[in-house]
């Protein structure tokens, strides 16, 4: 294993250490969660000095295993106020591991002002000023850092969001083409980066040695074996590589589960002007790219880079659900306005999610029209000149909804929904409800089951067998999120009896170690335990773990209803 | 007893009921926490359809019984999010109880624009078109109001806060002139009106008889005792008589409790400025009224009416927490622009503590200069304007302090602190931290044996005695305020061993019953039983009974700490 490195934000000064006592074997979201349990207080502020931000790459992470250089990041929620572990792909986590930096800790916070931006290099780690990044957003500050210090660095950085400390504000990380495209986007951390003035993270892995593996043959063998898995699933293999995730707009929506007009209804007219086959046709008419990994060494290449009419670049890693947020949720149905809506929150550093919900619960405060593609944007703007509605806007719809004195807020653990309606999709509405996380999809995808078919068939609309498919697949998922895998490798390993084993495999290679697939599932047991700990010592109780109100309403076109009782919801995660 | 007036906001209909089961025999706070209890899902949007507000008369309202005519609304809060009772002065309470209605429940909320009011007569409930009210402030409502309905109407109304529905917007009550002077201010249950769309309710109770007194010579004897009792103590009949609340002024700030500068030290330099004395003495030089009850039958009389430099009417009611918040807690030291911020509030109203907190918070976060008092005059008038800083400042200290990424909020769930600092004033402290209403020092107001040496000495600045000490005050506050009776009384109740007996008295007299002061104690544990009981199932736990981590630190001059433990706080209301 390697070390934790810990900056002290106030003294600018850092330590290394070895990962020793409970913290041993651990990686990612398992170090990320376990660290912030055991050293920060659980009913601090998270915008105070007693606060940590944990960066920490995957178990496999600077291994050649395919699709494993997922970064998480973990801190104590300014949005939600419970724990939170955030991940993206990008450079970071690679590097991270091998320069033998199993976690970088941000510690303690500055008491006078001025940003600074932390440098980390083989043989060296240096907290530098970066007052002109002052009030940038993350396209500029990139691409500067880009020019000065190399196009293989891996750039972590925040925009005006993150310097305003608002509660939707995400950590940007730069992608394969130096773009601010990947987002460590929601639960705020992005605000906690801001309260301890670090602007921006660069991490250079020049002259280090690769990753140690103990067993470099049966390494070989296992993601051989693990590249054909993903290579083969029909949506890995297909349906992400070609449509990207916006694949799944016209197949939610044909499901009748597309939440539209802040979760009014199942389908959106403006479905197919928005699809993923729409936005493929799109950027093969106006250049871009359709198929583009998040990191080196991705096999499914799901991301995208996406042209303006004029055939100018305009936005990158054009997602699901973000197209979902800006789109259906807010009924506006013009792609290149919500497309500059990405781009926007890339910028300023803001999560799509949470921002894109934001505009909807906006518009049903009255705050600016159903639809108006053009007013969300220039509502946006008011974030990145620190205006008072920004301010509103960028601290997430919860804030958003009490601000404007609505009623209809759809968020759990006040992070707003994603783009499955639980009262269609009901094993990811159970993950909403439950996931220590506040509502996330990427916690525990019961789409897979419900609408998708793999993994097994299970019925969207009933409640029946959801609590075990959103506990089951919850588990594996912190599982695969400690390992630094990108979560769409379920589908294949769902789909493939040999899937779990085939990642054990690459992680015993890796470390010379003999673990069984029961191991794997008790260490996803024991992340959900730690994060469960955390929020309860922070206050949570069983009436968190809940939907808002709003979901007893009938959902049309299927006309199904929230109705888990709190107490059948607690099974989840009782484990 | 009297009956249940309830009233439909959606359908404009109202029924009577008896006040039965386990409502029989309750009044002011112990009916409205109750009935909330039992009526409100706890978990429910403070602003949807299924939240109620509750208005009650005290058990001895109505009656003769001085210092009796307080009237208690209760609900679910949308600034804590808890169980809210707030009480206030003015002519309600008696009019109501004349007319027979123990509790005046608004019920469900409109579908369509448009605000009603609400008209209470002996034979007639009224819910009249209101929108040429729409965005008007409690001033010119309450005058045009008393110009229609005369001058004996008890009016209770909302401001452009409340039609806002935001968190701090309180329900103004017309003093003895007709003005908006008395506030149900804390814990934005005037919010919870506006999403109802009530934008007044009015009370005549002309025609109504006299309230039922079983024997009415044991009552006349009982408050004959009592109004001597409050005539003799020292603080009900010379210091708030003379000086009004902010008598404290000097008291506090001397014993080195008055909050300066977002909590930052005990003294504050500009204490003698906006002294009662110095008060005092610009009444008597302006005109004005320093010697003013808040509702006929006072005893007391600690209210006033505050003139301008040029001798022309400013505000009324002009209190100790509104002078405190407003002034050491921002360090604005000129006394006629705190005055101009309590009239303000009182206009669009907003509770003073919460708003006057806020603008310090606000200061914190660099939204103005500390000590402005002309920049938070201007800041202020954006709540009439409904800007979006008004929406900001109007939400309350919390929501403030969370908009501009401020660590330093000093909330208890949610509710700003009032007057006294928690570590120079642990006995109220203990309160801030303990009751089920949020940061509050009328729950239990341990600054009597903390400082002024009333129901025996505890020290101030240690811990020994002072939960025990908030425990006692807040069962007798929560019997208190179900009387209907002033919470001043328990001044002279605390110094008079006949206290408590003369008050079971004259309730003994009124309803012909043979209640012992034991009966009274259950009373008051049994309503702090209920708003408990309500807070768990809404998700409060412990951890939502501690003061934030801002109090860890050394306050001057006398350098204590806040230092009990959660688990120590928990014995306050475990009986």
């Amino acid at each position: 294993m390697g070390k934790i490195l810990r900056i002290n934000t106030r003294t600018k000064s850092h330590t290394f250490e070895e990962v020793a006592g409970d913290l041993a074997g651990l990686g990612g979201r398992a170090l990320t969660s376990k660290m912030i349990l055991n050293e920060v207080p659980a009913t601090c502020h998270p915008l105070g000095k007693s606060n940590k931000l944990v960066f920490s790459p995957g178990l496999l992470a600077g291994s050649a295993a395919a699709n494993s250089g997922r970064l998480s990041v973990g801190g104590k929620s300014p949005l939600t106020g419970g724990i939170k572990e955030s991940n993206s792909g990008g450079f970071a986590a690679q590097k991270l591991a091998k320069l033998g930096i199993s976690a970088l800790v941000l510690e303690d916070k500055p008491e006078v002002p001025g940003y600074s931006m932390i440098v980390i290099k083989e043989n060296s780690v240096e907290i530098v000023p970066a007052d002109e990044f002052n009030e940038k957003g993350n396209y500029e500050i990139m691409e500067k850092l880009w020019d000065s210090y190399g196009k293989k660095t891996a750039v972590l950085s925040i925009g005006q969001a993150g310097e305003q400390r608002l509660k939707a504000a995400s950590i940007q990380q730069a992608d394969m083409n130096g773009r601010p495209g990947r987002a460590l986007g929601r639960g705020g951390l992005g605000a906690v980066m801001g309260s301890k003035k670090i602007k921006a993270i660069l991490v250079d892995d020049s002259g280090a040695s690769r990753v140690d593996i103990k067993d470099s043959d049966a390494f070989k063998t296992a993601n051989k074996k693990w590249v054909e898995m993903l290579r083969g699933h029909s949506v890995t293999g297909e349906g992400l590589p070609a449509l990207g995730t916006a694949v799944l707009v016209n197949i939610i929506n044909e499901a009748g589960a597309y939440p539209t007009k802040n979760f009014r209804d199942g389908r959106f007219d403006g479905a197919q002007a928005t699809s993923g086959e729409k936005i493929a046709e799109l950027i093969e008419e106006r250049g871009g790219i359709t198929t583009e990994g998040c990191h080196p060494g991705c096999v499914m290449k799901c991301s995208n880079v996406y042209h303006d009419k004029d055939g100018k670049y305009l936005t990158t890693g054009f997602e699901y659900e973000t197209i979902w947020a800006m789109g259906a949720h807010t009924t506006i149905k013009e792609i290149d306005d919500i497309a500059m809506l990405d781009r926007l929150c890339d910028d300023f550093g803001l999560d799509t999610i949470e921002t894109g919900v934001t505009i909807g619960v906006a518009m049903e405060g009255g705050m600016l029209e159903w639809g108006d593609g053009k007013g969300a944007i220039n509502l946006l703007k008011k974030v990145e000149a620190g205006g008072y509605e920004g301010k509103i806007i960028g601290n997430g719809a919860g804030f958003t909804g009490d601000a404007l004195g609505v009623d209809r807020i759809p968020v759990v653990k006040n992070q707003a929904l994603p783009a499955y309606d639980p009262r269609a999709v009901k094993g990811v509405g159970v993950t909403y409800a439950t996931t220590p996380m506040g509502a996330d999809h990427t916690a525990g995808y019961g789409v897979t089951a419900n609408i998708l078919g793999v993994g097994g068939n299970i019925d969207p609309l009933k409640n029946e067998g959801n609590i075990d498919l959103s506990q089951n697949l919850q588990i594996a998922t912190a599982a695969i999120d400690s390992a630094g895998l990108c979560l769409f490798v379920a589908f294949a390993v769902l789909d493939n009896e040999d899937g779990v084993q085939t990642i054990v495999d690459m992680i015993n290679a890796q470390y010379g170690l003999s673990l069984t697939p029961d191991d794997v599932v008790n260490l996803g047991k024991s992340v959900l335990r730690d994060e469960k700990e955390f929020n309860r010592r922070a206050g949570f109780t069983k009436v968190d773990d809940q939907l808002p109100e709003m979901f007893n309403d009938k959902f049309p076109p299927h006309d199904t209803q929230w109705d888990f009782t709190t107490d059948e919801l607690q099974k989840t995660l009782d484990f």
